[in-house]
């Protein structure tokens, strides 16, 4: 297993027997509630639905909660490396990061708070979100420019005295829609003039200040993903007091870059796990569908393409782990290729895993009557978020060539 | 332009013609209505945009209706070939098929009832949908066999006296939700001790009659493709007088593979106009937005995968057309490999240049801002329509051996 | 058959049967002689075996001789559409190319000799070439620069009183190592100051020439091709007449542009008909050896990989004839997106299936017991000859960006 | 280091400066004198470069000697895990694995030995294989059945007597053609009749015993790999004494079992040293040519694939290396499906990246001139040594479906 150490084996069996006993057996009727009451874009009406907030406190009560915390006392005190294989059980269900109080972005929310948030900060927001109690959003990407460049960014976070204004539009703020979202970690622009990577600052913006207008739920080849959502959210002259910015006015990037290794663990964890999850529904519905007298598993390159999937599943697990073993080891900087790498390789191998589950449930792949199309989304929208695959290959690259300019010295 | 005749030159200037004055203009505003108003399960709230009902009229006022029809008195008598370009045209928007009287699966229905039916059956169902005043469904898919096998098909289609009993269950349903759907073809088993092909019939269900029961309708990936959708229905001992069989008992595969052919080239040459629309827009977008100081198309691979479309969406055209004439010159027989190939490639084609211009449009590209997530549902759910990939693939892999056993004699 | 022409079909009908009558059955043995014989670098040792020379002889007579040629009084008059399953059929063999006097690159040469050339250099060059006695080679490629880009040639033609001489380096030259070649039609650098596509010139340069060294043969992979080779030559102050220049100094790019198009369609129908004949072995030997019980055709997903192969192959052919026929209707000129297309898609179809092919025959394929190892030299040489993949990749982008710019005026 | 040992990172360090002090500084020269004296069919006349008899004695001196060899007295007694770096960094030179005695199919066969001979069989053939002093073969793969099925095989080991009699015919037999070659371990049929798993033998074969015939090598895309070669070899009624077989008569295949997972490891890691050091080849030509005003790797879409090829390289490494892991702490059958992976995996990835590196190589990438022509010929060699890819990935569906079968239970 990789190295396991013996806590993080003892916490994987315990997540895994919470999601057989409690998650797996309502899964298929939570989401079908969600689907039939809340797959609309009215997201005010939205809910969390009771069974979910019923296994939050579960969770909460066995211990199982918030593990994505590196601190012993707030949390189980887990390494990125140990927190991993955590994180992917959880990825095989929709409904499950939440439960466990480790969903994105509250997780990296939260990791920003605890490693750079002020006391003050801490308890009027952290404190809640590690209760379960409140949901955070992060707003970064902007409709209007090509966001893949973060430099590109144009809403302003201005200083005015012992305030800072926040003027822009965000969008692909996810979870904006959830009825507990209080507040957003809003990036904008400080100083134009700064250097390239000190222009940029955070500030938190309770969602209910004045001038803050969530003006619709994006959705994901038409899914809402209710009860969280994606939101487009306008800050018109929004005001909050200074100590609202985190760190400090300009230090938005370093806190970002700080931000993006376990993070990017986590989500690519999460995404093997819905990979695993899809070739087991593959492979059952393979064996038990028959056509032209066989089971559809025995024909055509549907069993090559299992074996192909699960050598795709592995070697991109083993990445990842390895990422975070490098990171845990050595720091973030010394993992910059990997850290790129598994962000441009993991969402397509769940992408290519749950094209081929749905091919071989045939039209029901492509309806919510499975779980699939909610993977896809994943897939689909993760090969875009926190940057596109196309940054991370560039990433991998402009660290690849590095090996070579440093031969010159 | 492979020997497009000249009739057909002419048409295709009349429809691009149309598409350029009337269609691309309010395309966008329809698409929002929709999205707006009909964007959910509740199916019989749909109504078809008022929009779209003038612009039927005005097409059928010119003379572009019907098109799709090989009929010089009904229609305008274009052959498969030269129908071909025009379907591509119409392809290019989501809503344009049906303005011109060319969607699917009407366009199937009513040439089976052209070919087929009775001058009962001619004079109740194919002059109201000649005229655009009706639409019908096709039910073949059924939700619990693997349907990619036809002869699973539990449906039967049960002869007593002057009465055939229909009973059963069919789901894709394409069409079904539409406010103005009123029959149904529905394909079932009749004799399962007859020849394997010989078992099915081919039946004429009004939508109204009694035991036909409507039960939801299912979203590809969570859109439910209003005002058309994709039904699920149930048939609870339906009965029909036995003048609504098509042809006779039995006849059902006989009839569905005549069908086969020209619908084939329909789907392909949609999917080729959704391909190249894409493209264009992968290809602005990439020039008019900038990331790191250049065009997004300048970036990565994006240009080559520009390039490789630009080759695979040629070979596919030119692959649907080359199918296109063997049909008309040597019938559906002679293009069997062909007719299977194309639908094995055409969609892939899409999926993958959809896929492409959605990563290219970022965020926005998974969202309803553009149109690129309905090609793209367009182009999974082709991917199993009629027949999975895999189905095809068996096919092309049937034939090309069938030259090597005739070697032997 | 896309509307070839009845005298197309007829030569078609011709070559068909010579191949089958006389090629096919000495193939084996030529190849084998070929192997045993000159399979080495040591090029001044290699002959054609003279049952090749006794069949040229027989294709000479017959009449199936320089069909390439579109000269109706020295040869047949056949159109690029006309000639292009001719050129097909003679791919299914490597020998078989020259047994009909059509074999690159003296195909290419004796166009530019019969559009380009003067009455003397006709009748001491083109008229021995189409007699078959002699061979020629072209003098392209550079070992020092990135000859993708024509404009890095290094070798200089400089004008010198009543001559031009030839300094430089050329490699690849193919055909170099056949012992009756005779000429070299050399490319070089004429004018640096010249406008950019005016600088180069062609000239014939007898291989006896003083200052004419031939240092060796290349390999593809270990294998030399003889007889006909792959050379390394350095000019060391050749001095030819004036009269040796053809068309005129500084015409060599619109010369070159000219023998473009005609020889793509060559070199991709050619490739073609190695990609049907590798396609042929994969089937006959997948069909006749047995392991785990089964054919191998039955196993994995070899049968899928033909199905997709057959419809690659298809989809090139017809992309290629679709060339073909722009360049005789419309010139080379209009076709400049598909000469560029075919040229990137086809090598790589053929090495696709190659692959394949030497895949499904075990060790038995890396070896020269059969043709497979030549066709894939012949694919992957191709990949680079004549411009490597990414220039038309990067011609076909540039093609379709140009319909954006137009737009704007 | 993925947890790599003190002992491998120091032996890795030793390797490396070896490498790099003593083998690349001849490599070039080396390769060109057996190109140029030993690229040819003639076995016989094949030497060993006498630089290479100089190194290795230099590794030996070193200690850099048998590093393979799991045991501390013969060797440095390194695991799988410790040796597998080795492994990658000698694969780095097609030249090098021979120098450190580290070459297969050597190793394996001293494996063999180490494991199941007895005493006087490591007497007579494992002391001078260990010394360097000969060279041994394994005859596994037969031309006439589809040896990806090892129990088609058709040669025969009878016993007669105290002797055994051995007739039948193997090819790719790698290393038949070195000077130095004196013993084969022949596998055949002994017992039709027995248990699947218990019809074969393994035996041992002087070279030089009577009725043994070398036939020719075969060539890899008419390379002979010389001074090794892969050869055919017929057993006409071979006898050897009864003490020749390994273990006893019907073990062969449990004594393959055993020796096909670490051998397994070294093949995938010296490939990955072998692809490690194509993309270095790749990425300095890319740097150092200029086209079009452009380094090659600026152009389309080279970078990209740099980059592809370091995720692909990285996770590669990671399945081997975890396989190895595995290997060591819980045996080869608890890594049967991973041991199948890497091999189904690795020469792929190998063969991907050659196949771009001598691409942007342009014509010299063909050519014997780099080293990437014998990188290629070892890729794809290796996808069908030791079973072709397709029974590797059916093996990985095998155990994968397993998991299936077990929950039953």
């Amino acid at each position: 297993m990789f190295g396991l150490s013996e806590r993080s084996q003892q916490y994987l069996g315990r997540v895994k027997a919470f999601m057989k006993e409690h998650v797996y057996p309502v899964e298929a009727e939570i989401l079908a509630e969600i689907t039939q009451k809340y797959g609309h874009a009215n997201w005010r009406e939205w809910q969390v639905p009771s069974k979910i907030e019923a296994l939050k406190e579960k969770a909460k009560a066995e211990g199982l909660w918030n593990l994505f915390l590196p601190d012993s006392d707030l949390a189980a005190g887990l390494s990125t490396s140990e927190y991993a294989p955590l994180a992917e059980e959880m990825g095989r269900s929709v409904i499950a990061p939440e439960i466990f109080n480790c969903n994105a972005p509250d997780t990296g929310n939260m990791e920003v708070l605890y490693h750079f948030g002020t006391e003050a900060q801490k308890e009027t927001w952290l404190a809640p979100l590690l209760r379960g109690e409140i949901r955070s959003v992060f707003g970064m990407t902007e409709p209007q420019v090509a966001s893949s460049d973060a430099t590109n960014m144009e809403t302003r976070i201005i200083a005015d005295g012992d305030e800072v204004v926040i003027t822009g539009r965000k969008w692909w703020t996810t979870g904006l829609g959830h009825p507990n979202a209080k507040v957003a970690i809003v990036m904008g622009l400080t100083d134009p003039d700064a250097d390239r990577h000190q222009r940029h600052s955070m500030v938190l913006v309770p969602l209910d200040a004045e001038g803050v207008n969530i003006e619709r739920m994006l959705s994901v080849f038409g899914d809402y993903d209710a009860p969280y959502g994606h939101g487009e959210v306008s800050f018109d002259n929004v005001r909050v007091p200074k100590s609202n910015v985190i760190g400090k006015l300009g230090a938005g990037f370093a806190i970002a870059q700080g931000r993006l290794g376990p993070g990017r663990i986590h989500h690519c964890m999460r995404a093997l796990g819905a990979a695993e999850r899809s070739l087991e529904l593959m492979i059952t519905r393979g064996m038990s569908r028959v056509a032209f007298g066989q089971p559809l598993l025995k024909l055509g390159d549907n069993g090559t393409r299992v074996a192909k999937h699960r050598m795709a599943i592995d070697q991109a697990r083993l990445y990842t782990m390895y990422t975070a073993g490098v990171i845990d080891s050595a720091g973030v900087r010394a993992a910059a290729s990997e850290i790129a790498g598994i962000k441009a390789v993991v969402p397509t191998v769940l992408q290519n895993v749950v094209d081929d589950a749905i091919q071989i449930h045939g039209g029901g792949g492509l309806s919510h009557d499975y779980m699939l199309t909610a993977f896809y989304a994943v897939a689909r929208a993760l090969r875009l978020a926190d940057g596109p695959d196309e940054v991370h290959q560039a990433m991998v690259l402009r660290e690849e060539l590095k090996k070579y300019r440093q031969d010159k010295s």
